[in-house]
């Protein structure tokens, strides 16, 4: 079937429709605001909404309202707990023909499972945007809490690529920022790794200083590396759980490979094992290098990040060499983002120093 | 024996050595300069040496030369490794009459072992400046590294207040710094907690990565969480592997600990145990409501920190109740820092909020 949202023109100008105006939900609904954008929106308890009209954002009274504006596409940026109502709702309310649908979740299995549970599958694209802080809320919401941000797309076998390039348009276009596409499974063990066993590991630091009994020196003393390894763990713990739990498998396996590396540390202190310690302070080098690497392609302004254009194949079967999700997910993996990509399947990707596969 | 350091008045104006031109070490020596403090410098190597001079510094060839210029205080900066040989070397040409040694390494009950050993204990007193980050070396080497800085001052029961007052006046009028006094054993405790232990933990996140298969997608996806979290451990390795040994018993316990979290994290995930997961998220809530009203405090630019003033018994003996020492202890126990002392012991201290023990 070929809808609407597969012939889409790219168009800075189109409708999004945004569920919810927390932080990331209102700064995105902002920040496509501010580029022209015609935003409908709707959240939960309706004190934004005054704000939020003077952005010149839509602010609806249900949330049934928002599919029934038929967006090209509503971003569920509502919490996840929230997800199977939200979902429910809007089954009945959306026109597929019309409008794909997307979130932002930091954890893309359970997501797809719970839109395949309320049969809106087909017209389902999963994104989760690397912006975010400590902070929560439509007052913290900031246009600029994007600038620069790199999205995760995931896809699967049966994702249609007229539904991909509607949310890589909002993406790229409309937001202005930058794509890979993943698979759910690979984004939510690298998600895990990166961020939400890293996010445990925080709050873990954060509980040790609270049952030390030193805890007003130490925290006297504490300075810039205490400060940084620990503002996640300032995040809303409702939030923060609520990922963890929904990434529970990749999460706990990182969380017993990193008790693992400090019980050998522990261990090394106690025996004064130099072979080990050495080798536990050596083995992160080539991340080490990667930074480096990195740091030098920033210092060297008028170096551009090297760009690449190349044509899916956007008819190729699900599986087959030349299967764009294939072909878009290799790109990932080389390093590759995508800048923009049209109608045809002609996309334009940069790359930057990457960290490769040992 | 009454020594000139004991009865010296505070002078802005007076001469520091400073042994090692590094991050933390030139630093120091720049601002101080640039205080109008004459200071007198030395370095391993001599690159440093032609810059150092315009920022009016007196760099001298030989390490025995920054004794032999009898400065108030001499502050050892060179790497823990080299304690020994550098402590060897001032022995026999520093006058104890005249100078005051202090150090501004991480870890203090080795280092005054290290000066025990080396018979300088008489004039020695400790100092750890919360300052820092992954940089290292001259070239690194701001004056604005120590904006706002804390510094531990530690002391034991045989420490003069003469040289003391020495330390703390270099601190808080010459390098215009903040203050508080500790034992050795409750600094490295709180150093380990707040950083030798977390910097262990950002190694090991890091090596997590690095062993990851899905390395470049997760590095891809890296966004502040991630850097901030990491930032510490690309730090030099050699450095941060010498502040770990050198700390071994108290970060070999809290790496016993924070891998006992982790694995009741992964445990809890494994089992879905609600209780566990629950416990585990509200545990810190007290540090980040402190962190709340610090933030709370600056936000209200016209409220000054509380501040009071208060007269040391200094000649009171080691361990009665109104030794110096323990009042000061007991001071930054109450969340007090030093801002000002006089030689007459007149103390003047602010505070902000605290974290106190539970």
């Amino acid at each position: 079937m070929v809808t609407r949202a597969d012939i889409h023109h790219n168009q800075v100008h189109g409708t999004v429709g945004i569920v919810g105006l927390g932080l990331i939900g209102g700064s995105l609904a902002r920040r496509l605001a501010h580029a022209g954008v015609d935003v409908i929106a709707w959240n939960r308890h309706h004190e934004p909404y005054a704000q939020a009209a003077r952005d010149g954002i839509r602010c609806v009274p249900d949330l049934t309202d928002v599919a029934a504006a038929k967006p090209d596409v509503i971003v569920l940026c509502n919490p996840l707990k929230a997800m199977p109502a939200v979902l429910a709702a809007l089954e009945p309310a959306i026109d597929r023909d019309v409008t794909t649908l997307t979130d932002v979740g930091s954890v893309k299995g359970m997501v797809r499972d719970q839109v395949m549970q309320a049969g809106l599958n087909d017209c389902y694209v999963g994104a989760h945007p690397m912006a975010g802080n400590e902070l929560s809320g439509w007052s913290a919401a900031d246009p600029a809490l994007y600038d620069g941000a790199l999205w995760a797309i995931t896809v699967d076998d049966r994702t249609p690529f007229g539904r991909f390039r509607q949310v890589a348009a909002l993406i790229c276009s409309q937001a202005g920022n930058q794509a890979i596409v993943l698979d759910d499974e690979t984004h939510d063990r690298a998600a895990a790794m990166i961020s939400h066993m890293p996010h445990v590991v925080a709050t873990a630091l954060i509980n040790e200083l609270t049952d030390n009994p030193d805890r007003n020196i130490a925290a006297a003393l504490a300075a810039g590396s205490w400060r940084d390894m620990t503002r996640v763990a300032l995040t809303d713990p409702d939030r923060t759980r609520a990922m963890v739990d929904e990434d529970a498998i990749n999460v706990e396996a990182l969380l017993r490979s990193m008790a693992a590396r400090l019980t050998a540390v522990a261990d090394a202190l106690q025996t004064g094992d130099d072979a080990v310690m050495t080798d536990f302070f050596a083995d992160g080098q080539p991340f080490r290098d990667y930074k480096a690497r990195l740091r030098a392609a920033d210092a060297v302004a008028d170096t551009p990040d090297s760009t690449r254009r190349f044509t899916l194949d956007i008819a190729a079967d699900a599986g087959s060499a030349t299967d764009w999700r294939r072909v878009l997910l290799d790109s990932a993996r080389a390093g590759e983002r995508i800048v923009d990509i049209d109608d045809a399947g002609t996309v334009r990707v940069i790359s930057r120093a990457a960290f490769p596969e040992a």
